[in-house]
């Protein structure tokens, strides 16, 4: 079991497809934004639960692309959505082509990644369709809060964590019960490697949340206080606004209202009032909460000790990333 | 066999289903779009298809629901690329909310429809997603080639016909199939019945194409004249650019190259170039022509007479709607 192996062969197996076919102007924008890189987190779990729970990961190649191919269609309506110009240091698809080609390439995404499910049989393809319907829908509708959430000044951390399970985690832990259900394991490990996954999402993306303000900037590959320079309600403003006096409350909201040329000063008086309300050690505290309920539900699986600790590996390495 | 009785009974079902649900902001379109009317013609041909092929058509509610939700998540993305204000007289999703909403519950609704299949066994299950994502695929590809079609020049008629082949008619083929996949019957049915509605299909786009201009107005629904003023180049336009003098050839293009506040004289001056070409006799040839390969179809097929009579008094009434 190792991550880099699945990461080449899913890149191998990625790169062997012809996506480019008529009409080109359909599927040039698919062929961009899925060379346009990225760890490939999502499929290498696939992979992974596939390679725990059988002897022949190669099988679960279809459904980690599918995967892959709808994270991609959400990048790209996402970016459509925030206006983004730029998604891995490139061009996004709507401005190197235009808003209407986004639209259009993302709908055929959508419905690429169902078609890879067509490589298995019924009953399979069944379960793997289902899941993939339910855990899109609920990123959809993670996504439909964050955007609520702009325009609200009461949200609370409990509604906060709820929208990050929808928006990103379940998906995580989609992509681990994918290789679970290819491998035809139990219900019962396929429910709890999903466990394993939506703690551990939910910790990787708090501790975006962190990195965003507190990582290095040598490392983190996004602008650090990006989340600050935008406004973004996240667990470190919303847990704040609970824990702070009025004084630094008011200075938050008043930092938040701004949309400024020059973000030095905000994003240094902001990140002072995180540190002054030890909002870091909080989160902190959070995601480590998150990260041993991921490893708690590993101890209760039926898997080999090397099974256990390459899962675990992985959970260190991907929490382990750039501080 | 009664059409208005299938119409009747798949709107009691879709009023019967609770659109809203949380995040409201994601549903309420939906829920609009869905109850702002039409024919559903589509999600009739599924059940006409159930009935002819089994003893009990309830049980194509679901893929019908799917057939009609499909439908209208390509209305709501197509209403956002066309930068339309109105979608049957009222306002479209975008303008009555905004573009990010209106992709958004697009997507959504694209996925709610792959979940409608979930009612299924696996087989069924798989062979209705399989020509589901085949089709929803096809409209994509006719979406773009009518896009790639409006800064083309060089379109020829076979083209046109391959575009609204993918845009319209292997969805009203796909809805039949799939009323022939839940009755279970066999693959030859289901293919024959799929032939005879892309031909049907055909016929049916190809009379749109000829009402826009020559239909009566107080019958048409549609504004007379609107592809004209739209410079869309419909069966009409190519047509005539392909038979006419190059006199009227150079007028046509003229008028296409303009936008205009007053549209009266372009629209009189445009559809009197159609009539002196014999444009309208021979799309008329052509709807007849596409209307007897349907009918051709079904007389191969192994059905009774009465379903037979059923078919082909469907597609006369589809055909015989308001000129």
């Amino acid at each position: 079991m190792d991550i880099l192996n699945y990461q080449k062969d899913f890149i191998d197996y990625l790169e062997s497809k012809k996506w480019v076919r008529e009409p080109k102007n359909l599927y040039q924008p698919i062929d961009y934004i899925i060379k346009l890189g990225g760890k490939r987190m999502r499929p290498i779990l696939t992979l992974m639960a596939s390679d725990i729970f059988s002897d022949d990961y190669s099988k679960a190649m279809p459904a980690a692309l599918a995967i892959e191919v709808f994270h991609n269609f959400t990048l790209i309506h996402d970016d459509i959505m925030d206006d983004a110009p730029l998604r891995r240091g490139k061009e996004t698809v709507h401005e190197k082509w235009d808003i209407n080609t986004g639209i259009l390439s993302g709908d055929a995404m959508l419905i690429l990644a169902y078609q890879y499910f067509e490589n298995y049989e019924p009953k399979v393809f069944q379960k793997l369709a289902q899941l993939f319907s339910k855990t899109a829908l609920e990123v959809c509708d993670g996504q439909q809060l964050d955007v609520d959430f702009e325009t609200r000044k009461d949200v609370t951390i409990d509604e906060y964590i709820n929208m990050i399970r929808l928006k990103t985690s379940v998906l995580v832990a989609a992509a681990l019960k994918m290789g679970a259900i290819v491998a035809k394991t139990s219900d019962e490990n396929a429910n709890l490697i999903y466990d394993f996954g939506l703690n551990l999402g939910l910790a990787f993306q708090l501790q975006d949340d962190y990195l965003d303000t507190f990582g290095n900037p040598e490392t983190f590959g996004k602008q650090v206080g990006g989340d600050i320079i935008e406004n973004k309600k996240t667990f470190l403003y919303i847990k704040a606004l609970e824990v702070a006096n009025k004084d630094d409350k008011e200075k938050l909201q008043f930092f938040y209202n701004q949309k400024l040329e020059d973000n030095s000063v905000k994003v240094s008086e902001v990140t002072r009032i995180f540190e002054l309300n030890d909002i870091p050690l909080l989160i902190k505290e959070q995601i480590k909460i998150y990260t041993e309920k991921a490893f708690d539900t590993l101890s209760t699986m039926n898997l080999s000790k090397e099974n256990k600790a390459g899962l675990k590996n992985f959970g260190l390495w991907l929490m382990n990333r750039s501080v």
